[in-house]
C-alpha cells in the first residue's frame, strides 16, 4: 500500500491518543492531551480514545467544552488491554482503547483516519494492533521501534527497542535503512553514522545474524555504515543510528535508565551522609542534567515501517511526556518520514542487495585459498 | 574429566597471569602482580607468562629478586594475541602468552599446572584457549563468563558476559545452575534469586530460546527461580543471579559502564558551569561512590564450566584491578566452586530435566482446549 504522501506534510493532522494506556493512565494522559491542545496548528485534532465518561468528566473538570471545541473528538472504548495482557488480546478485546485507536490509524477508517496513533500502554499489544490494523509500508518486512535517545553528546536513534526480539538479518538491515531516513528527516543529520551493536568491534565477532546484517549494511549504497559498536560506545556519541535486536535494545535502554536512577540515588545517599548541606546545593545541578537528558522531552518512539504513525510512549509517561510525544509525533508525520522510507526501500529493492551479498559470498568462498 | 577437588580447597595455589594482555599491559599487569605478592599465603606462587626480558627487567627495577623468590616463576612466551585478533589465533600463535598461560591451566601440565589462569587480554581468545587447553568440567555443555556486578543494592552475578552470543536453552539453563552455585559458595547467599533477562516480565514475552530456558529453570529442584527480569530491574536488586545470552550481557555491562562514565562527566560539566566551587566539594562524594561500586575491586570474572579457573579481567584493568582479580580468583578456587558445579550438574543430569520439560509440554499440548 503506497502512502502517496506529500513530503513534507503540511495539511492538518488528526492525532488519536489511547487515554487508558500507561502506568499513570488515564489522569496523566488526559492532562498531557489537554496541555498539547496549545501546540496544535489550525485544523489539527486530538482524538481521545477510551472510556467516554472518564474522558468527558475529566475535560469538564478542566473547563474544556468538548462538545463545541473543534480540536477535540472522543471515541468511546470500554475495554482496556492491560500492561500484563498477552498482545493477541487486541483481537479479543475489540472494544479496547488500543484496538480502537489503531483501527483509527487504518486507511479503512477513511475520513476518520488519524495520522498519528499514540499509546503509553502495552507495547507488544500496540505493535500487534499497528501491524494488524494499520499494516506495513511498501517493501517493509517487519516494523521496529525507533527510540530517540537523549545521550550526552546529542540525540541518537536506537532501533529496535523491543518490537522484534528475534529478527532476521533482513529485518535488522531494513531497521538500519529506516532509522537512517528518520535521522535525516527528523534529526536533520546529513549523513548519519549507522552502527551495528555487537559484542566487540572486531569483524570476526558476533552471531551469524549480526555478520549477515553487517554484510547487507556494508553493501547498501548511500548508507554511512561505520561498523560494529559496543555497549560502551553507545553513550559516547560514536553513532547517530544504532541497530540491534529488540531484546538487546530493550535491555540496554531499560538498564541505562535503571543505572542512572540508581546512581542519582547513590549520590543523594552519599551526600546526605557526607554533608547534608551539599544536597540542596547539588539539587539544581541534578535538575539541569535531568532537563538536558530527559526522556520525557523525547517522548514517543515511532514503530518504523507501519503505514501511518504508531507512536509508543514510555509506560511511565507523565503529562509532560505525553505532551512532548504528541508534539514529536506530529513533527514525525510533517517531516514525511514514511514516504521517504518507501522511496528508499523501493530503490534498494531494485538493487536486490541480499542477492548481491549472497553472490559476493559465494565468489569469495570459491576464491583461491591463501 | 573430574576435578576430585576437596571443597573448600586449602592447599597452596599456583596462579598464572598473562602479562601481555590488556589495554595497559604489560606495565599495569606487572605492577598488579607485584602488589599481589603481599596477598599470597605460604606456598602460593605467581607464574608470570609473557616476554621474559620485559618481565625480568621490570621485576629487577622493582627490586624483586625473581631468581631466589620462591613465590615467583617466569614462563617465557614471545608472541601476543592482540585485542583485535581472531580468537582462533590461539592455535596459530603457539608461543603467545594467552596460549601458554591456558596450557599451564591444563591437567596435562601435571606438576606445573596452575590453579588459576588470569588474563586481561582478548576475551574471545581466552574463551577459546580455555576450552581447547583446559577443557570443560563434567556435564558442562558450554562455558559462560560470570561477572560479579557491584550494584548499589549489593553484588549480583551476571552470566553470560560475552563467551556465547548465540546460546541454546540448555546452555542458558546450565549458566543459571552454575552461577547459582557461585552465588552460594562465593557470595555466601543461601538461596540466590535467579532471574532470566527478558524484554518484559510477562510469561508470553520473549524468544523461543528464552521461553525454553524459563521452562528448564522452573523445573529445576533446589533453584530459586524468580522469573523474568527486565533491564530496568538489573540495578534494583531484584535478583542475585541474572541469566542472559552473551550479546545482551556484554552490551548491558558495557552500556552501563559507559552511561555511568558519561553521567559523571555531565555532572562535572554542569557543576563547573553552575558553581566551580562545588566541584571540589563534590569530589570526595564521587570518590566514595566509585569506591563502593568499583569494578576494579571486583576484578576477574570466571569462565564458569572450565576445568580449572580461567579468570577474565577487564581490558582496561589497572594494577589494582589485577591485584583484586588475583585475590578474587584465589578465593574462587578456595571456595570449591568447581567441584560443587560438577556435583550439582551431575545430580540434575540424573533427573533429565530437559526430557521432563519436553514431556510436560507434550502433555499440556494434548490437554483439553479451553
Amino acid at each position: 500500500m503506497s502512502t502517496n504522501q506529500q513530503s513534507p506534510v503540511s495539511s492538518p493532522l488528526r492525532v488519536a491518543v489511547d487515554i487508558m494506556g500507561g502506568d499513570h493512565a488515564p489522569d496523566a494522559i488526559l492532562k498531557g492531551c489537554v496541555a498539547a491542545l496549545a501546540d496544535l496548528r489550525p485544523g489539527d485534532k486530538l482524538v481521545f480514545v477510551g472510556r467516554g465518561p472518564v474522558i468527558r468528566e475529566s475535560l469538564e473538570e478542566r473547563g474544556i467544552d468538548y462538545r463545541t471545541d473543534p480540536r477535540i473528538e472522543i471515541v468511546d472504548a470500554e475495554q482496556v488491554v492491560e500492561m500484563g495482557d498477552p498482545a493477541k488480546l487486541v483481537r479479543v478485546k475489540t472494544d479496547s482503547s488500543i484496538t480502537r485507536a489503531h483501527q483509527l490509524g487504518s486507511r479503512r477508517a477513511a475520513a476518520q483516519r488519524c495520522d498519528v496513533v499514540l499509546s503509553a500502554g502495552n507495547t507488544a499489544a500496540c505493535v500487534m494492533a499497528a501491524t494488524l490494523f494499520m499494516g506495513r509500508l511498501d517493501h517493509v518486512m517487519r516494523p521496529g521501534i525507533a527510540v530517540t535517545v537523549p545521550a550526552f553528546h546529542g540525540p541518537l536513534i536506537l532501533i529496535d527497542a523491543g518490537a522484534n526480539p528475534d529478527p532476521k538479518p533482513e529485518h535488522l538491515w531494513q531497521y538500519g535503512v529506516m532509522a537512517d531516513v528518520m535521522a535525516r528527516q527528523v534529526l536533520g543529520i546529513k549523513s548519519p553514522r549507522v552502527g551495528l551493536m555487537n559484542i566487540g568491534s572486531e569483524e570476526a565477532k558476533g552471531t551469524d545474524v549480526i555478520k549477515q546484517t553487517r554484510d547487507l549494511l556494508k553493501a547498501t549504497p548511500g548508507l554511512n555504515y561505520i561498523g560494529y559498536v559496543e555497549g560502551r560506545d553507545f553513550f559516547e556519541g560514536v553513532a547517530d543510528v544504532v541497530v540491534t535486536d529488540g531484546l538487546v535494545g530493550n535491555t540496554l535502554l531499560k538498564a541505562a535508565e535503571g543505572m542512572a536512577k540508581s546512581l542519582f540515588k547513590a549520590i543523594a545517599a552519599e551526600l546526605m551522609e557526607y554533608d547534608p548541606g551539599l544536597v540542596t546545593q547539588f539539587e539544581p545541578v541534578v535538575k539541569r542534567i535531568y532537563a538536558k537528558n530527559d526522556y520525557h522531552e523525547h517522548g514517543g518512539a515511532p514503530l518504523l515501517g507501519i503505514d501511518g504513525a504508531c507512536i509508543i510512549a514510555h509506560g511511565s509517561s507523565e503529562a509532560r511526556t505525553i505532551r512532548a510525544a504528541i508534539r514529536n509525533s506530529m513533527n514525525f508525520v510533517r517531516m514525511g518520514v514514511n514516504s521517504e522510507i518507501e522511496r528508499r526501500l523501493g530503490e534498494l529493492e531494485a538493487l536486490n542487495i541480499p542477492e548481491q551479498v549472497r553472490l559476493a559470498g559465494e565468489q569469495s568462498a570459491e576464491g583461491v585459498q591463501v
